[in-house]
Formats: C-alpha cells, sequence, structure tokens
C-alpha cells in the first residue's frame, strides 16, 4: 500500500472523468463505431489548405511552436477587429477553462454554471477547489437571468454560459447575450463559451468589446473548422485578462501543426460556408426524422440537435441499443435534460446508418 | 483602467515567461535564423514513419484524440516493463510537471531544484504559489546529495532532478540517480526528468520502479524522437500517483497527430539510433573545435553542448553577436553556468555557420 502526499485538494478528488471516449467503447465492443456522432466533432473535415499546411508541418515539427503564436493572433486580431494582446491562444478550449477557473477562483470561492451544461468546466472548478453552484435550464436554455442572479446571490469568481448552447443546441440572441454581459456582478468574470458560434444564425454573437474586464469569450478550431484532434482554442477578453492568462499558460503548450492549420483555415471562408451548409442540412434531417417518428427535436444553433425521446430510461436503451449497432452517441447527463438524444451531425452515410438503427430501436422499446 | 479580480497567486505572479521563443527574435531581427540550435529541439527531424502517420493523421483530426491514449501506453508499458496504468501520457513534459506540481505541492509548501536547472519547473511552481529552494551545481553537475539534504531540511514536496542534466549536459550513472531515488525523504516525490536518456551511454538510467511511489520518471517525444512541436511526453510512476493525475489532467489534451507520430516511431529503431550516432558526431564535432580555440567544453549526454567561454559577459558578448549572424543559441541562466553558451547539435550544415561565425566573434572579443 501507497502513501502518496497529494494534496489534500486532490486527494479529495473523484477519479470520475468528464467523458469516456469512443475509442474506450470500442475497445469494450470489439469493434469500430460505424457513425461517430457523440461527440460534436466535425463530420465535414478540415480545410483542404489546413491539411495541406499540417501534412507538411509535420515533418517540420521538430521545432516547437511559436510560444507567442504570433502570426495566428495576428490574423485573428484582424478578424476580431481587436489588438493581438487581447486574445490568447490555447490547446483547446478546454486547456483554456482550467486556466481561466486557476487564474480567477481561490479555492473554496463559488462558482456559477448551468444544471447539465458542459462538464469539462465543472470538472475544472472541482479540480481546483471551486464550489459548483448551478441553476437550472428553463426551457432546454440556460437561464441567463437565473444565472446572473445566482452569481449575484453566491458571490461567485466565475460564471459560465454557453450560446449556443451544449448538450441542447439552444441559443440567445446577441441582446439577450449583452444583457447577460452587462449584469455580472462585480467580482465575478463570465465565461463565455462560443465554440459552437460558426453553426449558429447571424446576430448570436454580441460585438465584441474588448474594453469589458468582466468577459472573456472562447472560441476554438474544434468544432466548426474541424480541428478538434488538433488542440486549438482562443480566448479574446480584456487585455488585463490576456496577461493574467500569459502568467500561468504552457507557454510552449501549443503545437506546430495545430498553428499552420488554424492559420490556413482562418481565411478559407468558402470551405466554411460549406460547412456550415451541410451542417444545416443535417440539423433538417434529423428533425425531420424526428418529426415522421413522432418525436419533437431542438432547434439547434449547433452540429447537433437534441432528439427528444420520451423520458431518461428510454434514452438510456436507446442509447445502449444503438452502441450495439455500432452508433457512437450521447445524451445529456441530467434531468430534464436526459429526456433527450444528443444526435451528431454526422456524414449522409452516416445519417442513414443512424436513421435506420433508429427507427428499428424506437419500434422495440 | 481595469481591475481583474485575479486571485493574490496569479495576482503576484510576474509576468516574464521561462523562455523567448526563436520566432519572437527572428521577427525582433526581421530575419529568419540561419542555425537553429538554441531549443535543444532535435536538428534530425522525425521518423519517417512517424511523419507518415501524422501527415494521414492531419486529414483526420476532426476527432480528438483518445483520451486514454491507449495504444501508446500499451507500446510504452511493453517496451518499459510496467503496467498500463503506470504510465501517463500527456503533452509534452512541461505539461507533467505542471500537474505533478498542481498534485503534490500545496500553496506554501518547499519545492528543491538546482540553482539554473530547468526554468518551466520553476515557473510551475512559482505559479501554485510554491517556495523554490535551491542548491548549487557541484562542478557543472547537479548535486543530487545535496538536493536531498535541502529537501529533507525543507520538508520539501517534491524535488526535481534531471538525469542527464538541462543545461549543462552532464550526467550521472544509474548507481547514483538509485542512491538519489533511494534517498527521497518521506513525504517528498522525486521529479526525475530524463528528457535527453535516449542520447545518453548505456546504464545512466536506473532500473524503473514502479513499486517506490516517491519517484516520477518522465520521458518525451520532444528530443531523441524529434517531435517537439507535437508535444508528447509521458510519465512512468506508481499507479497511485499516475491515479492521482488522471484526476486533474486534461483527458482529451494530447493531440490525435501526435498520438499517432508517437506511436509510429516508438517502435523505429533504426531511426533512433542513427539520431543517437548522428548527435554523438555533432557533439564531437563541437568539443573538437573547442579544443581547437583553446575553450573547455563539458562532456555531455544529451544534444547539446556546453562550451565555456570564460565568463558571462563574454558569453552574454557572443550570444548577442551569434544572433546578429543569424545563429539562435541560448546560454545558462545564472553563475557559474553562465559562463558556458550551450550549443545545440544542429545539421552538419547549421555547424559549419556556428562553427565559421563562433571562430570569426571569439577573435573579436
Amino acid at each position: 500500500m501507497s502513501k502518496i502526499p497529494f494534496t489534500p485538494l486532490v486527494e479529495g478528488l473523484p477519479a470520475s472523468v468528464p467523458f469516456v471516449g469512443p475509442e474506450t467503447l470500442e475497445r469494450e465492443r470489439g469493434e469500430r463505431f460505424k457513425a461517430r456522432i457523440g461527440a460534436n466533432e466535425s463530420a465535414f473535415g478540415i480545410s483542404p489548405r489546413a491539411i495541406e499546411a499540417m501534412a507538411a508541418t509535420a515533418a517540420q515539427s521538430s521545432w516547437y511552436g511559436d510560444p507567442e503564436n504570433y502570426e495566428l493572433r495576428e490574423a485573428l486580431a484582424e478578424i476580431h477587429g481587436v489588438a493581438m494582446d487581447e486574445i490568447c491562444v490555447d490547446a483547446g478550449i478546454d486547456t483554456i477553462l482550467g486556466l481561466a477557473v486557476r487564474m480567477l477562483m481561490r479555492e473554496g470561492d463559488s462558482v456559477v454554471t448551468s444544471l447539465g451544461a458542459y462538464p469539462t468546466f465543472n470538472y475544472h472548478v472541482a479540480g481546483f477547489g471551486g464550489r459548483l453552484v448551478t441553476v437550472p435550464y428553463s426551457n432546454d436554455h440556460e437561464d441567463p437571468e437565473a444565472l446572473i442572479a445566482k452569481a449575484r446571490e453566491e458571490d461567485a469568481s466565475l460564471v459560465y454560459f454557453a450560446n449556443p448552447d451544449n448538450p441542447m443546441g439552444t441559443w440567445y440572441e446577441a441582446d439577450v447575450v449583452q444583457q447577460f454581459i452587462d449584469s455580472v456582478p462585480a467580482g465575478c468574470v463570465a465565461v463565455l463559451d462560443e465554440a459552437y458560434v460558426e453553426f449558429a444564425p447571424e446576430g448570436v454573437a454580441p460585438a465584441i468589446d474588448t474594453t469589458n474586464p468582466a468577459v472573456m469569450r472562447m472560441r476554438t478550431f474544434s468544432k466548426a473548422y474541424g480541428m478538434a484532434g488538433a488542440r486549438i482554442g482562443y480566448v479574446i477578453a480584456h487585455k488585463d485578462l490576456i496577461t493574467g492568462l500569459n502568467k500561468i499558460r504552457n507557454h510552449f503548450g501549443v503545437n506546430r501543426i495545430a498553428q499552420a492549420g488554424a492559420l490556413a483555415s482562418i481565411r478559407d471562408e468558402a470551405f466554411l460556408a460549406e460547412v456550415k451548409q451541410k451542417v444545416a442540412d443535417g440539423r433538417a434531417r434529423i428533425a425531420a426524422l424526428a418529426k415522421t417518428l413522432g418525436l419533437e427535436s431542438l432547434p439547434s444553433a449547433t452540429n447537433f440537435v437534441a432528439v427528444d425521446v420520451g423520458s431518461s430510461d428510454r434514452a438510456k436503451i436507446l442509447l445502449t441499443k444503438l452502441h450495439e449497432d455500432g452508433i457512437f452517441i450521447r445524451m445529456p447527463g441530467v434531468a430534464p435534460l436526459d429526456r433527450c438524444i444528443r444526435v451528431g451531425i454526422g456524414t449522409p452515410e452516416e445519417y442513414e446508418i443512424f436513421a435506420e438503427a433508429f427507427t428499428r430501436r424506437l419500434g422495440e422499446i
């Protein structure tokens, strides 16, 4: 028996992980999934320009990436109309969420999020010893007014809000989000997770205002740009917040291949437009299928659709059965969201596999 | 003026960074370096098998990497003769050092290292609020006995020891390292950084013993395997230590391309042997050059050589002049190590550029 001198905080953490990976499930099944539509990954790949840049950089990756992510920040600054020192690039939003928590939350501080929202944020809050306080979703939407009220009540360090939302795919218009930002109480900083914003209709992202030190806008190349496996995302915020991140981030933490890929794809507007159209088509297909099957589905501004299958028990059974059929899919973790399954927009082939199996399995239960 | 509600710890951290990247210096110069031999990157690239695997995976990196790094851990476990749950893979040793500090060091705890050893470890200790205590190098070697004595005296949480050492390139035989491991005081864990171990002679790494919960053995694909820019490394340790890391690491933090590259290169023994030979040849060239110029150089078990140029002032002037000549090179940060410059093993072409410029600049001062 060993006795590791862990910090009391780490000693007390659960060994559970935010998400089990599809590869783990595949190893358990002894077989590859035929449709991988459970992790909100893009089914439509990476910009050809990015693939080319990444493949070329693979051979050159004996060199560390630029710790300043200079060229990428330069391009992003121009695109977003902000200064370079108002952007921090790191290895995906997950990494940036961890840094934000570490930077702004003391052990024991309260942090507010929605009950059932992104688990990896909660993982970081627990991992740094915060006290997570949740407010319920309202009509399958995160509830920005309730989040703010709770943040005020709890004197929270951070309040998390995703727009569009994951796992439900719902969203608010910019004026509501702006109202949320404007209402963040003193001493609190809002994490506005906009991972899916490229899939949303125009007018969902409020204008970026980096004079406001109370909000961090998180963006990623993992979703619409299709680079989840490359690990690169960024945050736009007041320069003092960026200075704070620069004090604690791993300066050589972003891989050189991802830097090259992000830079190549950020200007590929034709590719992005194509992906958005394919995702919109895919959402429509799933909504139509649900309707045909007599089910409700939620309007979505993301690359997945929450389909209401009536109850958590039914959702769990369906997921198990669909896994048996070779379909990787996930569902929200808590009630009442867990009456839904979350169906990612796959390729047309993946959709056909899903549609057949879903129709059949639904008939069985 | 903004007032960000940073934690007191982050508020008090310096904005300085462990290393300025070569790209930053290139932007300042307005020109690319002709020889990039300052960051201990490999000049001999990546295994052709890895390049192929990485290029192929670039197109497929819409998928997150396997959060368990299963296949790679499986291969590493077999190679090192340990169990899979005694290995944790993450985005380079830098990331793992941060996790180790966070996991084992409470704010205010003492941590012991050598004065002038790897700055990124110190960066993490400061970043998590530790109290860094140093012991001097002894005859250009880290001093394992002094490290242990200081760790005991300070009741330290962690003691850092690199074998072979960076920035001096010196090393100890396995029996000395084993003695160090066996002497780690209760309540303390040793971080044994073996980033350069593949370049060392046989008999430098003591046998791996994962029954000992007082040591973490850190390895990387950044050096001999030439994958610094891909960001992947690992730690071998008692399974309870690995369980602790799994409680706090970013589970989807390793990029899929690096996973594929590491797996492809780990079995490419011919490539590794070739790199080791080239590095040994390069060390001999630099040592011979130094001798010709009437300088001492240190024997090295790494992919760089510390060349004694007589004083810190001379080293600084030489570095500035060499930068002007298009040569990226670094030097140790503190006395008495800083009487040396640290010359990376470049390609033969890079060596020629360095040798010409170094000879000329040395003649000028």
